[in-house]
């Protein structure tokens, strides 16, 4: 949500922007500061942010992203099983890829996933394929002898051919599962090449999905729960399928919830019904938004400035909803500012709101929290800012 | 460049009193902090201050401050030599040293390290000396066995002994280093001594500049180099070797360049231009002033005044040759209060200027500083707020 003065919205932020009725009433009684997601010129993905926000160090238990993409996608993982984040693209005759997404809105995602799902399969490896959000889905190896280290078949631009899978250990299991994923990669174009909806496509003047590109090879590593750490069961309201990964990872409740799309379609009111039910018996909830982020990327401040008064009202609702006694905080994990389109370091916004609460303000904005009373945290440091804030207190000495 | 509040200036700080008019402008549209060179209540050297500033942790690549000086003198450094910074000191006919510094001028510092260049030697291992600055040089033992874990022989006071040279770890190399050491303090004693230039500076009252006083031996340690950090590529206009030195340990370009001195009379106009033309083809410039520290050394607020006042000239300087869409940062590798005369651990003023800056103030002060958007930022940290700030980000997960 946070971002820099923007050029195109002279020289103001979306939040500076946009109106914002429910954060502004909801600032009045709340402190504020700046977050640094991880560290402070640290730029954060939204995987290693999410580990460091809920207060488990990315530097000890961030492996790579495709273990959260194929949890989020409802997918088991096993130890050993190796997986991967995938996009459909469309390669020419050469391998060249011409897009790496194959258009954004791939109808046939769904079908071409599940197609592959059950036609590909190696010796005594099991592929398992599902879609996620559009043309992404969650590829996950399982046997016997597999290895993580592996490079990427995602060459991460255009114009080029798709990437061998290259080992990246000198261990037989790498080298294997290098060849593996360039075998694969091979029959998952030929079969997609002639795949019945990407004819159709065809004829329709779209590129066809005949190529699949891999990437963030992972396995699951072993963490400590949420509630482990911090003795109370939580509850995720979230559309996009590695949020809900990872927070499945770390044990909080987090169901496919009709509506929360992930994209700026999403159903606010459906996550709000899903969460404040879930706090009748849960003592954590997590309502997560990720349209702000989206519009970043898309380098479109008029879309950012109208997600941040879509999630305003979400703020509206949830207020509706709760008895002003909890704790409540509102906060990003990381910027993607409109004008760079891509995510940075910049520390985000960070609301704390508690009857122990200041009052730091009028608005929310990223000027304001730079001189708010919360003054600067890391995200390591924010759920136990939280848990004392709650008066949930675990003493360190006597 | 940062202070106190100095009894002197009616507890004012230096940049308080002092007429800024280039870096006031500069503040207009920047954002202030403070920034603690290595970490709240650490009092850093210029050299582990450097380290840290520029990204490199000094807990780990520190070793020693000679080799800095060696580099900076313009000395070559081998795996296994060991440097050492050296005075010339002047010692009685006990060897109680009566003046660390037998003069700050020494205009005869040249030709006497030259002389022992030329005439010291020991059985299998070479000795290198060369001058610095005033009164300082660079020593360097080069040959096989030879350790840096050797105490110095500068007893950091006067109205002693010059020190003998202990060996401080049980190794072999050790005790033969520290054994080389305290011949080598005899031999050039005894030269020095009788040297004609001795003699002149005695016939005319001055004291002879009859020792060397050895300190900070030190190995070449392995770093990375700047641009293997960052993947750019610098330069840095500095007049003071020791900071030269580092630069060119971390692989920034650091020529020597005619009229930078490293001290008050340092000729700002040839740094500003050597370093505007390195940016033609450079990424990055690093300009060190010295004169402000030099002036906190010697307990003289007027001069630190002015000193603060010519690093304005040179910022006004520089900023008629920027774009206006650089990305700037005006701060200090330590605080030398005036009224304390050394390095002191006070975090020192920050400024980081840039087109997404929010503009934090009218005047570049400690205490605005203390009140700025930037908050606190440790040295470690500061490198990478700069990148990420020039839009060069490298993500930490996806």
């Amino acid at each position: 949500m946070g971002d820099r003065l923007s050029r195109r919205l002279e020289r103001r932020t979306p939040l500076q922007v946009a109106s914002t009725p429910s954060l502004d009433e909801l600032t009045h009684t709340s402190s504020l500061g700046l977050l640094y997601p991880i560290a402070p010129g640290v730029t954060p993905g939204s995987d290693t942010s999410h580990l460091a926000i809920f207060g488990f160090d990315p530097y000890v238990y961030y492996k790579g992203r495709g273990p959260f993409e194929a949890l989020g996608a409802g997918l088991e993982l096993k130890p050993g099983d190796v997986a991967f984040r995938g996009n459909f693209a469309h390669v020419d005759h050469n391998m060249v890829v011409v897009d790496r997404r194959a258009g954004r809105s791939l109808d046939e995602a769904f079908a071409l996933a599940d197609f592959l799902n059950q036609n590909l399969s190696f010796d005594d490896v099991e592929v398992v394929i599902r879609q996620t959000t559009e043309h992404r889905f969650a590829l996950v190896l399982r046997g016997k002898g597999l290895s993580p280290s592996v490079t990427d078949t995602d060459p991460h631009r255009t114009g080029v051919r798709l990437a061998e899978a290259r080992p990246i250990s000198p261990s037989q299991e790498a080298v294997r599962t290098a060849e593996i994923l360039n075998r694969l990669t091979e029959l998952a174009h030929k079969s997609l090449n002639q795949h019945p909806l990407n004819l159709k496509r065809e004829e329709k003047g779209l590129l066809k999905a005949n190529a699949i590109l891999l990437r963030g090879a992972g396995t699951l590593s072993n963490m400590p729960s949420f509630e482990e750490t911090y003795g109370i069961k939580g509850f995720a309201a979230t559309g996009t399928a590695m949020i809900r990964g990872f927070c499945r990872t770390i044990g909080l409740e987090a169901p496919f919830i009709q509506g929360a799309t992930g994209d700026s379609r999403t159903n606010i009111d459906a996550k709000v019904r899903a969460g404040l039910k879930a706090l009748e018996t849960n003592d954590f909830l997590y309502v997560h938004f990720k349209a702000t982020d989206a519009a970043g990327h898309d380098k479109n401040p008029e879309m950012k400035v109208q997600m941040v008064e879509k999630f305003d009202q979400l703020i509206g609702q949830l207020l509706n909803g709760l008895t002003g006694e909890e704790v409540l905080c509102v906060t990003g994990d990381h910027c993607t500012p409109v004008d760079l389109g891509e995510h940075s370091a910049d520390p985000v916004p960070l609301l704390v709101g508690s009857p122990d609460s200041y009052g730091d303000g009028e608005k929310f904005t990223e000027v304001g929290c730079a001189f708010g009373s919360l003054g600067r945290l890391r995200g390591l440091e924010l759920m136990r800012v939280l848990m004392n804030q709650a008066n949930r207190i675990s003493k360190f000495g006597e």
